[in-house]
């Protein structure tokens, strides 16, 4: 049994592989730069969005693939910002998916026009475990970890902590109201993935959160070398 | 592809039922009520553990099996309270399995005494999408949804708050200081599971801690009929 799911995983995954290299070579040639934004359920995922996309990228269009296992409530929130949201539900399968993969993503490429926009932000499912796993043909993955969840988070998904090329520390407003050492934390962040870059933000009260709009602007304006 | 892996996932659950069963029957057989204990990463499950195991059961013996990914941070925390622990580490199996699963509880019935105690809570692994698929042989199902979150979860994540007898609105000491209507958070607790029990709690202050007290003490003195 557990040999059989485990041969069973990695098909799965070589799959997936396969299909996020060929969304990547479509995000390419389109010259869109690709973000998966990942962060456990209410870390602040569409906040953070809602706030950088209010401010507006420097020179730069956004899009926004949101993932959901139902409903659109982020979609909705974030299409009152005049910026392209496609909407992806992943209910059909499994009762609900708990990640996006590179399969899904490429079923929405025909919904987005990838030639309106320099930047794709794709929110991932709320889930610290599984999106680790399925490259979706993103850039570079970034995370969202919020004062709330604890300091030993690294620890315990160290695999989501280890994937990320960006970690944004969230809600950091409500420091004052909780036993969370920021120190603590960013040791533990250290000890899965030493020298990855980090930032602190509250999507609540904006702190922060030009630094995650420069990391974007950042990552658009570094054009892939085929577009 | 897609037709597949529903067919994968189909003889996965089907597999985890009839193990799910014969854990029941184990349980029931040694007297022991069990409790599926689900939330997101950082909702407090195990802080909530703390508080309750702290004062102690009215008459009955706790004990807890732990499910993490990786570490033993948890069951650190909670053997401290002299309650026997025993933990389960999910990483082996795909880079860590995003929940726990019947075989999984079943490869621990050998590590923990079952004649030792009265009530098993089991606590799974932070996630608001899988666990909720997976029964592991318990009697009841709770959750716990911090308000810091957000009211929309739900909705987002409906199967799982359907799948509960109990949903623990943690975190209430944090209300003053967050947009979060707990009458907005409950109508949509009542769209996707009407009539469920819930209780506001904080785990950090105590307050409301005795009502989940007593939800677990009722349901270890509702003996198995083969008990």
């Amino acid at each position: 049994m557990h040999r059989t799911k485990v041969n069973v995983a990695t098909d799965v995954l070589d799959a997936n592989e396969t299909i996020a290299r060929a969304n990547r070579e479509d995000f390419d040639r389109a010259g869109v730069r690709v973000v998966n934004l990942m962060g456990a359920p209410g870390a602040g995922k569409t906040a953070l969005l809602e706030r950088v996309l209010m401010e507006g990228l420097r020179e730069f269009r956004a899009g926004v693939l949101e993932g959901d296992i139902a409903g659109s409530l982020d979609a909705d929130r974030l299409s009152a910002l005049h910026v392209p949201v496609t909407q992806l539900n992943t209910s059909p399968g499994f009762g609900g998916e708990c990640h996006l993969d590179a399969n899904m993503v490429r079923s929405a490429l025909g919904a987005m026009d990838l030639q309106a926009i320099d930047l794709l932000v794709i929110e991932n499912v709320g889930n610290l475990v599984c999106p680790a796993e399925f490259r979706v043909g993103e850039d570079a993955r970034a995370m969202v970890s919020s004062v709330t969840e604890g300091e030993d988070k690294p620890l315990k998904y160290p695999l989501m902590f280890r994937a990320c090329e960006l970690v944004v520390l969230n809600k950091i407003d409500l420091l004052p109201h909780l036993d969370f050492s920021v120190d603590r934390f960013l040791e533990n962040l250290e000890q899965v993935n030493p020298g990855v870059k980090h930032m602190q933000v509250s999507a609540r009260t904006g702190e922060g959160v030009g630094y995650l709009k420069g990391w974007l602007e950042g990552l658009a304006g570094h054009r892939p070398e085929a577009g």
